[in-house]
This record gives structure tokens, C-alpha cells and sequence, in this order.
């Protein structure tokens, strides 16, 4: 690739947006170019914008971001349409994203971590490796709505290990139903919003509001189909979403029932040959999107999250399950690097290689 | 009542033991008369026998015993048999249930918190108020085996309150297949054999060896039949167990498939309306077996686990759930106390009042 | 006590605040009359204020109030001025507590768990059973200020458990020099500004702002003399605070440079010799205000927190330290019982007998 | 270097076993060429070993080891004395220490990470960087002994990071008396022996036994002086270690007494001109043994503990203190890479470079 694309990040002094700036740090195809925050930071440099007062910093993310980043100035978002970028990722909140993203997607592609989009009919959800003939619904959704670019979100957290988990099964076995049980961490909530640790310590919430409801219409969309519309995929999915105190890395329990016999071995054999169409070569994939271990005691969040850097899905506790008459299994993945910025960065590689991006 | 019965306790040492020793202090029935430990404590007092050379105490439970407990000699567990007690509470691994339990039941009544009997088709599983005719199987019990005593164990501290509450469920719409995944408390695990803090911080272990089948065959036992012989109750059920960084209190989100349409407002009324059978007037049961919380947020370990002094189950987040065809929920049990020494003593109250003990 | 005296609570629907109802729960001496809470509240009975338009509780504390107290209707803060209450608890932040509490002072007295006041030259920092000599500057503080009432506020959480254990030291061999670390839950940093579970779990962090100024004044005040002035305890005291991942109870260890040898036995002799001066007979006072454990492994903030009810402070690991030239130990207090609202109420009790308040 | 050197590693399924062996992972200069393990692991090739019949993995250390060396079989300790190595690292307990080291050390150099030795009047314990001078107590050894190896044990890892922070302060500004309080974390005290998480979960045990007198002599050993014999440095050091909640990463609250007027403009400065002597080129060495940050929120266990790849101690908070006549600060360092495995693989390297091994 000869000239790196020059990107934007919009919400870059946010949890979300310090997780895409440690997902671009040396990036061999994309260059930050700009970066966009809210009002308070407007006009300073981003390294600045990132110092409280007292000295104290505000710099979460795990990782660094490229040292020049830093030295930005922070944008209003309105800046960003005009800057002639390549690309815009953008980490803010849902009523931010609808107000900026059809902004900017008029103009540049957007690729953004925010739920605002994610259930319009012309938006796919795509995880790379995972529903790649999704991408056409770009071309329609463009042309709809007369953008030079486009919005393109990754899915929810929650949704992108069980959806990546259940693909090969679909494919398989078909499937009919699926009961998911989620035990997510807590960076999962960010900051602004943040868990407080007097409601987790020693302790476990059963509740996480709007996530269930994204889970089930989002996993049934990415493995749905597209031919000028979507249509779900033919299965049910019902899920309890709950928090624990663990930092990073959502484990699933997962119930799935299928139209074809399927055993331990089978739903194993289905997913260990399934490691995501087409990822070769973009810089952020990992070897296998899915991995399985037989390790009777994993997958755990903490032990291996950071399978394949954070990009690997791991599923583990495959057996047989006559009573919902299929398998049932344990998968895990990082929500704050597969499932959000480090996500959306591979999404933009995939994009870019397919000729969505730069062309 | 007269005269309290004369009890000894068998692991008296143990985190379970120990449970048992707070579950009877100052109770109005039941006085502790022997003590039983382990070859190492044999002989002292069991107030030394928990300090170890350092001066560090090794009582672990929450509460205490009753003072005069503690100056009471650690017999070996034959001088149970021969000491004239009016009921055993045996608190030992398998291993030891299976070695001391029968010797003891042969003479005197034995309540355990151990598995080693509970799977014996002559063995109820009783939680009172939830199978409270399963008690005849105790007549056959000692027919059979020409026991003057038996053995009379508690579930699984998992299996108790996913039994209560299925039990209305089953009784108003008849369970068709009930689908559970577990974040289990560390201190199930005791301490001998306990979860080392590196293995649950910031993380989750997603299998409890033996637990899930314990579960699976306890449930369908507890809500089976007894007419001379167990009938299993007639759902199946399938779990994935966890093992989550809380202290006690279980939590378990339930996919529960119903014979019968069964809505949120329906099977929270069942629930509503079962608080437990014939517990009325027991030192150590609660106003509600059963409590059912509106607040979406709950039930929480931390937050709700000492309900009803730790008798209490309660059940939240109770919606329909069209993809398993009847209702999810997540329900909360004190693993420590209904689910374990609290249990075992509510159980010797009812069995009292019911004229299988003291008479 | 013939009639229970009428108090107000302002600040009832925080977490201090909450914890201030559970302490006057079913208080013998002491009935709630009226609650008075931020803007969003005014109006609404305080059980409806607890409540979100979710169904979800806002009630934190540990403990419950009084069910009719959460039919009390919150009142403006002004109001409580006019309401012929016999006394205040003020459980507002710094802010608040200097627009109100003056104003409340002039009429009722007030009982705070604010810093506002605290550094006032006449205004005590009272610990029932520790300092009661410096009742008298609050006959002072009404002369000056020509208050009918008058403010007293208790000491940060972090300096009462310091402070009680220093005063035997301080009485027998002249304390000269205090070195302290602490170790602070999380609970003392309340709820609207509270600590994130992303910021303590597996962490410790190293700072709480203006926390280690606090202690060392406070403490010096405390077990300073009062004679018509205070003059602070001739000793320096220095501090680091850190918050540790636990839920209540605050930890510290202590380096003590005395004046006169001491060695671990007559410190621990001259500690368990002090059991707080004439709290007998006070509603909420601890058998013991100070205690000492000859375990090693003790005090634990989970399993010691709540001695006494939570008002007894624990001390151990008593060791000679020749490196200070004196002791060192570590001591423990419950930073929501002793250190925030039953520590209120325990003042407002001994001021009651103390002929301060409702004559 | 021409060719690497074959190096043995003692206790090679352990943790500390484990950590070594990540530590010298693709390592340029030294090649594991034999493994030594407990009997039950005897014969099985390592990878074997580290695996339970269930399928569960028993290997717990972050990171992995070469490939290569998960197939070498499990040797007796005793064959490690007889296979030409030119290197042991001991990483076993206390007891099989005493044992074997010495056995080792007659023929070969042995670096332990076991306390067994540490407190001989001819072992130094050497922290590259600090105190490389004590290196030529190795000469002594093996003189007095008549040994063609010899023993270098590191410090325990909880004086190391204390030990590097103090080094430029007592250069600078002589130190007279040093209080420490630690907040360890549960990886300290490995699997075998390891932190219940029943014990640590909302709570700190403030008791490690043994600790704080290893942590007071090694402390003085390290920074005392070495003319033939060990002189301790002449200031005093009293601790009180306590366990917290935290995975790796000891934090430390220190003040340090002066005897030079010291501020904390002056003590920063110190530690900032501060980075290790003689460290460059070696493989595992950070680019800092010790940083200062500015951020008064800093050092924390998990955001900072792998500053350096493990191996920079960092500080923060320091301040001026009048009441202990000196500085108090914050210190972090990681207990185990620089307290362990990769603390003793820079040792090696750092007596490889100075001709210690290898000749």
C-alpha cells in the first residue's frame, strides 16, 4: 500500500476512542490525521485534553497511542467533514453518533462503535470473516441516501463472540435456537456511565439495560442474509445479560439447538475448521477468529482474553445437550479489543482491501 | 418442647461444620452434646482444636457457636455412635460420609450436607417445604437397610434454590425443560479444597467438577414422586456451572420451557404465591421461601443473599421467553445457609415437628 | 426518656444519609420527623425518591429505616429550620453543609457527617468515650455565634479509628510522632462520586485527595485540650491513604514514636485498659470502643468490621518498633458505622446525656 | 556471543519455575537444556507435567515458554548436578533449597529465587544495578566453600522494588530510619501455598509471616557495604506487609528519615538521575530500573506494574515529610518478573557479563 490513509477519530479523549487510538498506534495503512472531542477539549492538544488540572491522567486505555497523536489539536466534529479525510472511526455515544455520523457519512465512510445505526435496514453489521457478503448493503445504503460515504458499525460486544461462535454451528448443523447466558466485564460500560465498584465488589448484577435486546436482533441480523434487504437468520435467541467483576473479556454460557444431530465432537470438529473467510493479511487478525481449547476450566476472561491480541473468540465446554437438543458450550471474547476498537480497526482494514476505503 | 434433643455434629472443624455450629446457636430445640473431628484435633477441646500454634483462629464461619461449644472434646466419629445423641448432623467430605454415615445412621438419625448418600434410591432429598412427602421414603429407608437412625442428606447448595423455584412453575404450568447457568459463590468450595484468590480475580471459571450432574439428577429428584420408589419429575435439565469472584450467594439464570403458556405476570404470581409448605413455626425458617423482586436490577448475592436470614430464595428479571416457550429469570440462594448448615438445621426442625427425630 | 426527641435528617436519599436512617431504625430516644433532600426529591415521599422510574432502588445502605419514615414527605432544606425539630443530622456534602448548616444552627442543633465546620476554632471534633472534655467549645461556639444551636460534626472515617487507638497511647507514654498508611474501602467515597470497579479492581490507588490533610489535623484536634481554645496534641502525625478493593471497613497501619518506652505488651495493656470513657447506657455504644486481637492474621476489615455492631474499633499486631522509637499495629474501624452515621448517632445519644441536646 | 549457554531450571512445574521459563523464552543468550521437577513429574516430558489427566492445564505463569522446552523429561534434581550444565536457576521452596543448592553450587553456578541462602555471611544478594559490588562475596564463596559454582540468590520481592528506591536516597541524602507498609499482591505467595480467595475477597489480611523480617535484613544487606565481609547499611527499616486484593505488583508507602535536609523537589531529582548502573545491553533490563511519575494517582499495581516490561520499580506521591524528618513516597514494582523469574534472568545476564558465568 503506498500512502497510508489519513484517518479521523471522533470521541478520542473517550474510553472508546483511546481504545481506536491504541488500535491504530503503527499502523501500516492508516495514519491519524485528526481527532474530534466534545466542547471542554475543543483546541487543545490531545495530550493535554487527556491531564486533568491536579496532573492526574486521563489516559485508560491499556496501550499507548502513537506519540504524534498526542500532539493534535482536538476538533470540533464539524471540523472533521471538512478535513478531507480517508475515514472517520467514530467512539462517541448514541445521540452524538446520530447527530454526526450522517454528517460526516455524506461526505467520508465512517466506520463507529455506537448502537445508533446498527438497525437500519440498509446498515450491515459486519464482522469481518464472520458475514462478508454484507458489505453490498453499503452500495445500496449509499445510494439511498445519496452519501459519498457511509456508516458501517461494528456490532455490540456481547453480540460479536457468540455471533462468530455460532456461524460454523449455522452453517453445520442449522440452527433453531439459542438461550445465552452473558457474564460481562465491566469495561464493558465505560467510564462516563462507569460501574461502580461498591455495585460489583463481592457481587454480581443481573441486569444490563437495552443489551439483551441488541444481542438478540444483532446476532440474528449478522447471520441473516442480504439481497437488497436483510432477513434475520431463521433462528430464535434469548438472552440474560449480566455484569461481574472482571476487568475485560465477556464469558457466554451458551444453549443452542439444532435442526441436525450434533454432538460434542461434531460442534467441536464445525468450529475448530472455522477460522474466519478472508482475514489473511489484514494487520489485525489473528490467526483463527475462533479457537477452541479442551481445557475443561477454559475459556476464563483473564487467561485468555488476549488470545490472538484480543481478536480470537475461544470456545471451550463443548457437549452434547439433549435437553435443549443440540450443544452447549462457553465462549469468550475481549469486548474491548475484538468487540470495539480494535474491531473497528480491523473492519476498516477488511473495507479497505475489499475497495470500500481509499479507492 | 420439653427438653432439647441432644445433637453432635460430625466435621465439626470444617467450614461446614462450623456452619452447622452457628445454624444452632442458642436454638430453642436443639442443644449440641459431641463434637467429632478429624484425627488432628482428637481429644482437645474444639475452642483449641480451631486456633492453630500461631494464635491465628481457624473458625471461618460467619457468627459464632455457642460458647459451650467450644469447650466440648473433639471425639473420634465412632464415639458418636455410642454417645446416646438424638441426631447426628454430619458435615465431611464424600469420603467420609460414606465410611461414617451408614455406622451412625444404623443407631441415630443423620442429617447431612454430604452427596455421598443422596443419589441412593431409599435417600429423599428433602427441603422442607418444597417435598414434604418425599419424608416416607425415610420408613422405607429404614426398613430396607433395618436402620434404627437414617440418613437424610440436603441438595447440592446449587440445586436448592433452582428447585424452589421451579417448584411453582411446575406445579401451575408444568416444566417441560429447564436450562441453567450458574455464577457460583467461592465459598462453595470450602476451604480445605478451596478456590485459590488467583484463579477468580478478575476472572471466571466456567466448570465446578461433578456439579452440573449433581444438579441435573437433584432437581428432577427433589420434583419427582415418591409412591414407594422415586419417579423423576418429567423435564429435563441442563446446566452449565461457574464459579464467579463472590463471596456466598449463588446465581442462577433460568430458561424455563412450560407445558402450559405461562407469561412474566403469570409465573411471577405462581411464585408470589408459594412461599414454602407446612415451614410455619420452625426456629429456622423464613416468613417466604420464595420472594420474587420487581426492582430489574435484582436479585444481587451481595445485596440479597441474607433475605430471610439466609432462607430465603429470590427471584428477579421474570419475562417471557418465547424463543424456549415460557419464562426466564434469575434466582438468588445463600449457598452457606439454606444451602448448606442453616439448611441441614431446618431440616432437622420440620423432620422433629413431622415425629421423625426425638421421638 | 419520656418522649423521643423529633429529629430531621437533611441529605436523606444519599448514601450517608441512608446510613444515618438505618442508625436511628427503631432508636429509643430518637424519632425521625422530617427529611429534607436535593431539588429532585422536594416533594415526593422519601420511599418514591428511592425509587427510579425502572423499578430500581436507589436504598444503598446496608440495614433499613424505619418503614414509615420512607412515607415522610422530603422537605426543602429550609424547612427543616421551621420545623420545631430537636436536632438535625446533616448528611450533605462540604457545599451544602456550608449554605445549611449555619442556617440550621442558628435554631436546632446539628450533628454533621460533613467536613465543612470541622476546622472551625470552636467547633469540637467529638468522639463520644475519646475527647469529651471539648463538649464545652459548643457552649462557647452558641456564645460567639449567638446560635440557639450549635454544629458538631464528627471527624473524616479515616481519623476516628486512628484516633481511638492513639488516645491510650497518647495517656500512657506520650506520643510524639505518628506515621500512618491506610488502607480505605470504597464505601467511603460514597455513591454520586464514587470510586469505579475499573479503577480498583485487581489495583490499589495510591491517593484520595485532601484525605491525609484531614487525618493529620483531625487527629491532632481530637487529642488535642480545649480550654477555652484548642490547642492541637503535641505530636506530629503524617499520613499516606490509599483505597484498597474492599467494601467497608478502613485498615491502617500505625508507626507510634512515644516519648516513654513501650513495648508490645504494655501498649496492648494500656489499649485494652481503654474501653472509651462513659459510654454506658448509650443506645448505640459498643461494649468496647477499642479492642485488641492477639491473632496475627487479625484485624480484617471483612471479618472485623463489624465488632461491636460496627462501633468497635480493633487493634492488632501490636509490636515493639525500636526503628520509630516506640509500636507499631495495625487498626481497623467500620468507616459507614463508627466513621459516618452511627457515629452521628452516637454523638447525638452522649450529647443527649450530656444535657446538650433536648432540654 | 558465540554460542548460548545451557542453562537447568530446578522446580520447573512451579510458578516461580513457570516464570523463569517465560522469562527466558526466546532468550539470546541462554538455552534451556534440562528441567528438574518433583517426583510425581519425573520422566514425563514437561509438557506432559503441566497437565492433568483431565485435560486441564496446570500451567499458570502469564506468557509462554519456547516450544522446545515443553518436550524435554523431567529430570532428578541430582542428574542436573551431572549434565554439563553451565547454569541452574533454583526455583524450588525453602526445604529443597537447603537440600540441592548447595549440591548444585559445588559444580555449578546456581541463581535462586529461594530465600535458603540469602542471609550467609558469604552470599550476596545482588540486584544489578544497586549493589553490583557485593559481587565479590561470589569470589569468597567459592573460596571458603571450595565450590566451582556457587549460590546467588535475588531478594525476596517485596524488598527489591523498596531496595531500588532507596538506593539514590541514601546516596544522596544518607538515610537514617525507613517505615514501610506493603500492600502484596496474592501471586507472592504462588499456588502450592497460596492466597484463598475466601481470604482476600473484600478484605486485607494484614499478616504474611516472615516477610517483614526478611524484607528489614535484606533491605540493609543490599544497600550496606562489602570489604570481605558484610557491613548492613546503617539506618533501620520496620515494616508491616499486608495482603491485598491485587494480582501481581507490590505497592509500597514509605517514609524515609534523612539525614540531609531533603525535599521533595530534591528526593525526585534524586531518583530521576537514578536508572540502574551498568544495566545497558543487557536483555531484560528496562531502560529505567526506576521512574518517577507526576500523576498523584500514581503508581498503581495494575496500570503500572508493567512499566519496563516488568523490570522498572516506579514512584510516585512523593512529598516532603517534617514528621519523619525526610520523604515519603509511593513505590511499585513488579513482584513477579523483577522479584522473580526475570529479576533472576537479568542477574544471570548481568554475571555473565561480568565473567561470573560461562568462562
Amino acid at each position: 500500500m503506498a500512502e497510508p490513509l489519513r484517518v479521523g477519530v471522533l470521541g478520542a479523549t473517550g474510553l472508546a476512542g483511546q481504545q481506536v487510538l491504541v488500535a491504530l498506534a503503527r499502523h501500516p495503512w492508516f495514519r491519524v490525521g485528526a481527532v474530534a472531542a466534545s466542547e471542554a477539549s475543543m483546541g487543545k492538544e490531545l495530550g493535554d485534553a487527556l491531564r486533568d488540572p491536579s496532573g492526574a491522567s486521563r489516559w485508560f486505555a491499556d496501550g499507548a497511542p502513537d506519540p504524534g497523536v498526542l500532539g493534535l489539536r482536538c476538533a470540533a466534529p464539524a471540523q472533521l467533514v471538512e478535513d478531507g479525510l480517508d475515514l472517520v472511526f467514530s467512539a462517541v455515544g448514541k445521540a452524538a453518533a446520530l447527530e454526526w455520523e450522517p454528517r460526516l457519512a455524506a461526505r467520508i465512510p465512517v466506520i463507529s462503535t455506537a448502537s445508533a445505526f446498527r438497525y437500519e435496514p440498509d446498515v450491515p453489521l459486519l464482522i469481518p470473516g464472520v458475514n462478508n457478503s454484507h458489505a453490498e448493503a453499503i452500495d445500496e445504503q449509499r445510494r439511498r441516501r445519496r452519501w459519498k460515504g457511509f456508516i458501517a458499525p461494528i456490532p455490540n460486544c456481547t453480540t460479536t463472540g457468540l455471533a462468530v461462535s455460532l456461524r460454523p454451528l449455522n452453517d453445520r448443523f442449522g440452527l433453531r435456537r439459542v438461550l445465552m447466558t452473558s457474564l460481562q466485564a465491566i469495561s464493558g460500560a465505560g467510564r462516563s456511565d462507569g460501574v461502580l465498584a461498591l455495585d460489583v465488589i463481592d457481587n454480581v448484577v443481573p441486569f444490563i439495560p437495552e443489551e439483551e435486546e441488541k444481542v438478540q436482533l444483532e446476532t440474528r441480523k449478522i447471520l441473516g442474509t442480504w439481497d437488497g434487504a436483510f432477513t434475520p437468520a431463521d433462528f430464535t435467541v434469548s438472552c440474560t445479560c449480566m455484569r461481574v467483576n472482571v476487568q475485560d473479556g465477556h464469558t457466554e454460557a451458551v444453549f443452542a439447538a439444532t435442526d441436525r444431530a450434533c454432538d460434542a465432537e461434531s460442534a467441536s470438529g464445525a468450529m475448530q475448521a472455522f477460522s474466519g473467510d478472508g482475514l489473511r493479511g489484514l494487520p489485525s487478525a489473528p490467526d483463527r477468529l475462533l479457537a477452541v481449547t479442551a481445557d475443561p476450566f477454559r475459556p476464563q476472561p483473564r487467561r485468555d482474553r488476549d488470545a490472538g491480541q484480543g481478536m480470537t473468540v475461544t470456545v471451550g465446554r463443548i457437549r452434547a445437550d439433549p435437553a435443549v437438543g443440540g450443544v452447549k458450550y462457553v465462549v469468550l471474547s475481549h469486548n474491548t479489543k475484538l468487540g470495539a476498537g480494535k474491531g473497528a480497526v480491523l473492519l476498516a482494514e477488511w473495507l479497505t482491501r475489499e475497495g470500500y476505503l481509499g479507492a
